[in-house]
Order: C-alpha cells, then structure tokens, then sequence
C-alpha cells in the first residue's frame, strides 16, 4: 500500500440500519470518487462479513444517478450484520486490505462497530501498517458518547413525534380509551422521549412516557393511566421496549434462544401489547398497542431534513480528513449554536467511544419517572428538522 | 322544518378514522356554508352521542382557513363513537333534530353507521318527516358493498405498499431472517393486500400474505416461511390481524371481555407476534413483528392524492344531492374507466349496504392462499394515488 500514491478505500454499513445511513455513504462515495488520492472504492458486502469473504461491490463503476438515489433510499444499502469479530478476524481483515490494496477504511456503525475499528486502529498502528480508519457514527437510539447526537436519530424522532401525534388525534376523537406506543431503543430512552415533541398543550397526547433509566413500576403505571383517563377520558401512553422493573427483568422478553443477538443482547418482547393487556385486566378499560417496529427507523417520507444533511455532511468529511491522514478517531457532532442550530465536525478517539453507552440524563427525566422535561425538548427539537405538521381541532377549540 | 324555506344541516361522524374522513367533512361544510338552502351547519359532537346528547359545534361560525386545515388532519375531527343505536335512540335523534330545525343529515361512516342511517331513513319516511339523509362511506377496511371502494381505504394501502417496502429493504440488509408486518382488517383481507403492491420482483417483499378469507393453517405456514428462508436467507410475512383457524377461532385473539366493541365484535390481538413467536418456537430463527396498528390510518405523509380528493368530492357531491331533493342514499364510486382512472359517484340504497361486508374476491388471493394476484394489484394501484417511491439497489445489481 505505502509508496503506491493511490490506494483503494472499503466502505462498510453495520448493525441495525436509520433512515440515512445511505446518506452518509453515498457522501463517502461521492468525496472518495473525487479525490485523486483514492483509486477504487470498493463497498464490503454485509458489513465486516463482506471484508472477511472477500466480498465486494465496486462502487466506483456505479453511475452517479444511482449513488445520489441512496439519499432517498432505506436500509444499508451495502448491507449490514451483526457479527462479533474475534480475534483470528483481525488478521484476516488485515490479510484482505493487503491483497486489495485498501488504504482507507470507513466504517458507519454504533458501538460495536466503533469497538471493531477501534482494535482494528491498534493492530495497525503496533504494526506500523499504511491503512487509516474513521468511523461514522449511526444509531436511532443516539447511545455513543462524545457526540452531541447520532446521525439517524433525529430522522426516527422525527417519525414518532409525528406519529404519536397522529395516533393521539386518532384515539382522541375515537374513544378506545388507551392506547400504548411502543418506541424501540432496547436500553436507553432517547427514541420514547422523542415523542414528548408531539405534546404541546397539558391535554395532548403523549400523556406519560416511560423509558429504561427508570426501574417500570406496574402498580405506578396503573394510578397513572386511570388518573389520566378520570381526567381526560382517553389515554396515550408512551413505551420504550426496553423497559425493566427494579429487579432489571425486562417488563417483556422474548421467551427464545433464539431471539438473542450475536453480541449475547437479549431481545426485547411487544412491551406495548403486555402493557394494553395489563390496563384491560386490572383496570378494565379498553386498550391496544401500536408497535411500527422497523417502520420507525425506515420511514423516507419522515426523514429530517437537519440528520439527513449532517449524515451526509459527516461521508463527505470523513474522506476529506482520512485523505489528510486522520486515522483512529470518530466523525463525532458538536452542538455549536442553539438558535439558530448549528453542529460542528468533532474528531473523537474510537477508544473513547467504543462500548460505551450514553443514557437520558436526569435533567431529561421529570420527577415522577413518567414524563420527559423542557430541557429534552429543547434539545432534540432542532435534530428533527422542519416544522412539525400543524394540525387543526375542532372539539377543543 | 317544512314550509320554513331554509333549515339547518346536521354531519356526524362515525367509527374508526381514516386519514382522509375530514376531507369528506371538509367537503360537506364547505360546500353546505355556500349553499342558499341551507342554514346553518351543525357538527355532531362524537358521532350519533352528539345528536342523542343535543351536542354540537356550531361549524357556520368557523373560519375558511379552519375548514381548509381538515383536509391534512387525521382523526375524525368532530370525534366519533361506536354506539350501537337502540330503538328509543330513533325517537330522540328525530326530537333532536326537529327541536333544531334540522331538514338534512349527513353520516359519514362504515357498515354500521349505514345500517343507523338506513333505519332513521325507514322511520323518516313511515312518518313523511321533511328531513333527508344521505351516507358518506369511510372506511380503511374497503368492506362495503355497491361501491368500487371506500375512501380511506387508497391512504391506508398506500401507507401499507410504501411500509413495507421500506421493512422489506431493512430486513434484506440486516438479516434478521424473519418480519412479521401486521395490518389492520378484522374481517377482509383488502388491507393485508395492499402490501403486495411493494413488490416488484420475485425477491422483493412481502414474500407471503395471509388473508382472512382463507383458513391459517399454522403448519402450512412455517413450511411457507422455511421455503422462502431457504432460497432467500430473509421473509417478510404480511398478516391480517384478522387471520383465523379453520376452526373458526382468531388466530390471536384479546383475553378480555374488556376488549370486545359495542357491537360485541371481539377484538383481535397480536398476531404478528404470535406468529413471530410461532416461527422462533418452530423454526429456531430470529424473528420479529411489526405493527403500525393506528399510524396506517392516520398517517398525513402517506395519503393518496386520488383517495383525498374522493373523499373531498363525496362530501361537496352530498351536498347537492340533499338539496336537490335525494335522501336514503349512500354516495358509491363506479369505476368508469382504468386509464386514465377515473371514478363517477353512484346513488347506493342505504338498506342494500348496510350490515354487509365485501370479501376479498377469489381471483384476488392466489391459489395457494399465501399470495395476492396481479388483478388485485391492477384493481388496487389507481387507488393508492401518485408514484411509489424508487428505492436504489446496490445488492442485487
């Protein structure tokens, strides 16, 4: 690779895809294929499992009409996986970068991917070897550290405060008195509190949120969705799926081996649907559950406007900066400016990011465990772009 | 009321929204303030409770620009109710409305709301009463009879087709093997269908659709989801939440007495995650399910141009009809013509409707009866209105 001039750079997606982590590819491919440092641009197939078969499309022969549709376009477009590398997989990473010439890797993922890159970097720098790496960072669940935000939260925020939103009109003006909206964010609160931004007077829906940082409490949850429904007659409650009680049991879980991911992660159940069960038997009321699942991560028409160009923003940038040898570090987003709103690129060390995650801090939390504050609001409501639709009333005008 | 040249004008609405019903009721005010036969409009607070509870909104006094706002509101913004009417509520909702000098009603809704119109129709007539009725249909579910299909239902299959397109292209780029989407539909498989319009190619999701016109067979179906697993490496299963057992019996169905309507229809539970579990249990793979339940009724960013522009024509085309003297009447959509597609408005007898449910015909469900044919897809695509989006593949070039 040393003293060739040009050498090829790999691209890879990872983990659970946003609504536009393409985005942040097709900035890598676009930049990549512009840079005269960089020769072809290859794009592993299924993630790390495409570096490790040898596995791989050649983007540089993609028209630019194709690259420039991923920006519309759901899923990882290269494909993605899960699994956990292990030692002997280093190695053959490396193997396969030398054969292919590869002296540039991307890799756009969360936390075990940035884990990945992480031991990847100190292999090549004990080895002294010429391959740089950065990470882009994507979750909705918008866990990593040292990043104001995580590209592709802003997009899934956008989709629930709209679709809570929504479904709150629905049961508002139909009485099926309660209805519960499973968010996803298996260990942290970032996507159901997103749903707060739906609420803007005391009798709009979402009428309590519950999310992971705080130990679920049936018998609470009970006083507080008939003490709603006594005062307003319906109910919409926001869930996060992974909510656990005070003794850390998931309030549901996948009862299968199978439904364990390959990091070990158990997978959580329809938290929504045991919860609707508990309203209708202890407090005999009617409920149902809404879980859109992977619609949340994959809607193109909810997409903000904000997350998709940063997303992009941080593909361009990456190859500006691994091109002037950036190596070892995170695309992280520094939050500059409130008003109007402005993030800066910020350059964190993949060691400091990796397998760490970042939870609701208290002050996003209210008092009572069910409800989200001011403080979360001000701060996600830049990150999903646009106005939110302004709907009209007529019952309570 | 007669005799007294101009007289008021009741409009209520009815049962589950869609995310196209205000237009209908957009359509009634703003064509009924124009009209010089009519006084003042009346909106019936919760559907027919409004009425029996002399309970209105006096929608005379509400702006132009508030009545335009409805057109990209969901809910049913007058709030609705799913009363079953009992004899003695015939005699008030005729008190009512003669106390209110109201000489015309218009009710949009569903089978049952047809049914309350048709019987209030009956009694008006023994009684040679000088009030007219007319039925705007309404429902995503596209079950009534003597119409080519009901508005709400092109939103709904629009929001289905492009959602699970999207799931359709995470899942394939993140092998979790197996999604289980759920739709809506007690009883008909219209909606369950409508997700066969994602599909383009062989590959594409959804790779299985199962209807309630059809029997499950649990073991059919996991032979169905291990055949496509094995040629594909991914499934995507579309269910109706409808689905039931030769026998009879739901394939999931809500435990309690709380969960059954007013109308004593029992109430469906999850089957997407029975069924996610049942491939797990059975299969040993990761599987999941989705349920947008509320959203793919009352999603804004979804909404056909050709179902809102129906349902705003039905509700002006009422108007005139009840002027002009019709009464007892539904107002149905006749397909004129498929290309271009075009639609006239039909007279319906209220007592030919009500109480009927339209099927899915059998040359819509494939022989298999884990398949939707193409004249369904030719009969449902005018419906969901303009271009589906184009999603990019890098995989499968």
């Amino acid at each position: 690779m040393s003293g060739s001039g040009r050498s090829n750079l790999v691209v890879a997606q990872s983990g659970g895809p946003t609504a536009v982590i393409n985005n942040s590819l097709c900035g890598v491919i676009e930049q990549a294929k512009a840079s005269s440092d960089i020769d072809r641009v290859y794009g592993a197939r299924y993630g790390i499992n495409g570096v490790l078969g040898n596995d791989f499309l050649d983007l540089t022969e993609e028209s630019p009409e194709t690259i420039a549709k991923l920006r519309t376009t759901p899923g990882s477009a290269l494909g993605s996986c899960r699994r956990k590398v292990v030692e002997e997989d280093y190695e053959n990473i490396i193997k396969v970068f030398k054969q292919r010439n590869v002296g540039y890797f991307i890799y756009i993922g969360g936390n075990d991917s940035m884990d990945t890159a992480n031991v990847l970097y100190n292999m090549i720098r004990e080895r002294n070897l010429d391959l740089r790496i950065i990470g882009i960072p994507k979750t909705i669940d918008n866990d990593l550290m040292y990043t104001d935000h995580c590209p592709g939260y802003g997009s899934a925020a956008r989709y629930y405060a709209i679709s809570l939103k929504e479904v709150g009109l629905d049961i508002e003006t139909l009485p099926t008195p309660v209805s519960i909206f499973e968010t996803m964010g298996r260990h942290t609160g970032w996507l159901a509190a997103s749903t707060a931004l739906a609420k803007e007077s005391e009798e709009d829906a979402p009428h309590l949120i519950y999310v992971p940082e705080r130990p679920f409490e049936f018998d609470r949850f009970k006083e507080d969705v008939r003490r709603v429904h006594d005062a307003l007659g319906w109910v919409v409650v926001a869930v996060s799926e992974g909510l656990k009680t005070a003794a850390g049991e998931p309030v549901s879980i996948s009862r299968n081996q199978a439904n364990v991911d390959n990091f070990g992660h158990g997978l959580p159940g329809d938290v929504g649907s045991v919860l609707a069960n508990t309203v209708t038997e202890s407090l005999g009321m009617r409920a149902r559950s809404e879980k859109p699942g992977l619609c949340g991560r994959s809607s193109i028409a909810h997409v903000s406007d904000t997350d998709r160009e940063e997303a992009y923003r941080l593909g361009t940038m990456s190859i500006q900066h691994i091109v002037n040898g950036l190596s070892g570090y995170m695309m992280g987003l520094k939050r500059e400016r409130e008003s109007p709103y402005q993030c800066s690129i910020e350059q964190v060390d993949l060691g400091k990011v990796a397998n760490i995650e970042k939870s609701l801090p208290d002050h996003f939390i209210g008092a009572d465990s069910n409800w989200i504050t001011r403080d979360f609001k001000a701060y996600a409501r830049p990150l999903v772009g646009g106005k939110l639709p302004d709907y009209v009333r007529l019952l309570r005008r």
